[in-house]
């Protein structure tokens, strides 16, 4: 195991207060359905559920940081890590793994195998565009950029569409250094 | 501890898959939000949610009879007991006290001190008709029609709007002796 690698296990999240599973499941399945009833366009109720993540990954991040024992993260390639293997499963008590790192080490993949979102759920023909779970990138958008990184999230697999496993792509666009309003010699 | 009571200790739902509180809160409060946004009038948000709580509850009662290890109960005062100490804990993580019967025992109040659906929340002037948290009525009243129960649930405290609690009331309007389909003796 690296050496920065977090805890996985539960125990770390013991200070986490949690609901059932599968009440979370149904009720995010009523908030797509609405707004598949509500707004006309599969393409709008994508960005809709983009920005409904996005405004609960900005709040979530504060949970996060306090709650999950994880120091500051060296580079990118480390916050993916945490994303997948602390984020995902003290939120949805699943993990992660990351792949399909680029040269440059600024975009990867998040490889879910196993998504509570979905569970019981199967989509029409009619919804061949709709990214179902498009709320979860917005989440990691929204966190994201609480602590300075500006990203993109895309699905780039998704099983409800017949692929093999669930693969948000994430790609770092820009990161803002943070700045103190304090000198560091103070 | 009175000899049907079922034990409320989280040992008897290891097998229920759990998800962050604070990530269901944020959701749910996404809900609503878009409800308000989309729905004019308050009365019909609190419809939608109340509606929408049925359709989860329909499908919830199946988890809570396969992982409760709750068996069958003798009558709706039993019932009632099973519901604020068995459900609200296996789905939310706190339980409710049982209060204020009818003399018949038809009728009951479920009065929750802590609710999960309401951190964060605070509600603006626009909003003072809004049972925030009517996905809830929903769910009791669509999990109990599964077990032959009609019910009409009701807010009668809310601390959204002032009160010291949260208070369901109860109303069993009609149980449906469940029919077998076979012969006793067979």
């Amino acid at each position: 195991m690296a050496p920065l690698a977090p805890r996985t296990g539960d125990a770390i999240f013991a200070n986490v207060e949690r609901v059932n599973a599968e009440l979370f499941t149904l009720t995010y399945g009523a908030i797509v359905r609405q707004l598949l009833t509500d707004l006309e366009e599969v393409e709008e109720v994508n960005k809709e559920l983009d920005q409904m993540g996005y405004n609960i990954g900005v709040r979530l991040i504060d949970e996060f940081l306090a709650k999950s024992n994880v120091s500051r993260c060296v580079d990118f390639k480390e916050t993916a890590n945490v994303i997948a293997k602390v984020g995902f499963k003290m939120f949805l008590g699943v993990t992660a793994s990351v792949t399909n790192w680029d040269a440059e080490g600024t975009t990867c993949s998040l490889v879910l195998e196993d998504n509570p979102l979905v569970d019981f759920v199967e989509l029409p023909d009619t919804c061949q565009g709709l990214h179902y779970c498009n709320i979860l990138s917005g989440v990691i958008r929204g966190a994201l950029e609480m602590v300075s990184m500006k990203t993109e999230v895309a699905w780039v697999r998704d099983m409800l569409h017949g692929d093999d496993a669930y693969e948000l792509q994430v790609k770092l666009v820009k990161q803002v250094p943070e700045e103190y309003p304090y000198k560091e010699d103070d």
